[in-house]
């Protein structure tokens, strides 16, 4: 009952949702323009994937009970299979793994540091918020890649169901204790600037910067819907 | 050269090996009375890979090169795969997987605690010490499970390895820092008798203990024989 409540009343604080449900279902833009060379966009892509895996692997360790952990063991696995997948794609265009992971690396490490979280439901909602927000940005960014490498990828970074497990752990802690909710709804905000950067430091960019940022911005207020729903599915304000 | 002369050292101070490869190949004596029941095996040793995850993981996040980062990514991904193999028997046989991990995961934290180390090299001989010897281990126990669950097992552990990657990232450490060998050695040696009393401690025991020692004796030195093997592809003597 307090879980229905909580989520109308999200539901009724964010009015916009609906509209900008229907923008995303519209627009569908992408980012081919900005899109970094295969090497760039894959290294990047599986640096970021090795920064999850920590994520979820420290998850894994401090989580309080066995279903928890198996849970967040399941979600580590999916990751991994498309950190391998994605390797798997260097692998093709004979380019060196730790050459394309190299430039990424400290970045990435700076951003999990950012983003990782003391108690253990803000490394679940840290997950839940960045895995979430960063994979569908990078399934977008794929849009400017060749075309069969970029359906290759789309697969890859769609393999598995992540959101759902990260999603019923942070539904049961919320339940269990209400206060979480409006703790985890002001760090996941804190979150989302963190993980805009870190998407943003992606993309290539051109001379005329406001061209950059009227295609930029339409796929970024998409992405803002797609957190948004994961918010509000948790009854949080996002 | 280096690398030669040493492992050429490590043989002649370790002379018993080549007697205890035969004696490995002639015995190959198996657990079959002390195997506890399956919720109890596959409960443990989905717990172990677990920590074999958390390992993997903090080796990952203090790897000083991407190529290790990778090479040790892709053995936690393999530890996954396992990990989901061994837990969906405990499905197959209408096992709550939580209720299977609860009594094994205080005793598998203790000894990742104790056995997880502080410099990197240290954590990664840990990773090729305890899941070698202990994948060794539960391979042999799954003898005693019922045959074709016992089967499964054998190819869930088997799958993917786990070892050539470890091995190659210590063997160039020691390559690059030939001082680092006394210190690992040491280290791995401290390393086995925790792990053998948590490879113990799946036993199931009867009245008669001399009995029961009689049957273990000759499965540790068999499994003593592949660590010393190990550690002797490393140069270390064991």
């Amino acid at each position: 009952m307090a879980w229905w409540s909580r989520r109308t009343r999200a539901r009724s604080e964010a009015p916009t949702l609906s509209s900008r449900e229907t923008a995303a279902g519209a627009l569908r833009v992408d980012l081919a323009d900005l899109t970094p060379a295969p090497d760039v966009y894959l290294g990047q892509c599986a640096a970021l994937h090795l920064g999850f895996v920590e994520l979820l692997s420290e998850g894994i360790r401090t989580a309080p009970r066995p279903a928890d952990k198996d849970a967040l063991a399941r979600a580590a696995a999916i990751v991994l299979d498309r950190y391998r997948a994605i390797t798997a794609e260097l692998e093709r265009l004979h380019l060196d793994r730790s050459d394309a992971l190299q430039p990424h690396l400290a970045s990435v490490e700076e951003f999990e540091s950012r983003t990782r979280g003391n108690a253990w439901y803000e490394q679940v909602a840290s997950a839940h918020v960045t895995i979430g927000f960063l994979t569908d940005f990078w399934m977008r960014l794929a849009g400017g890649l060749p075309r069969e490498l970029g359906e290759r990828v789309v697969d890859a970074l769609g393999a598995g169901d992540l959101g759902e497990p990260l999603h019923r752990i942070l539904e049961r802690a919320i339940a269990a204790e209400p206060r979480l909710a409006s703790r985890l709804a002001l760090w996941s905000r804190r979150l989302v600037g963190d993980t805009m950067l870190q998407a943003r430091s992606a993309l290539v960019r051109h001379d005329d910067r406001s061209k950059d940022e009227a295609q930029i911005e339409p796929v970024f207020t998409e992405l803002i819907a797609e957190h948004t729903r994961r918010m509000d599915k948790l009854g949080l304000t996002a």
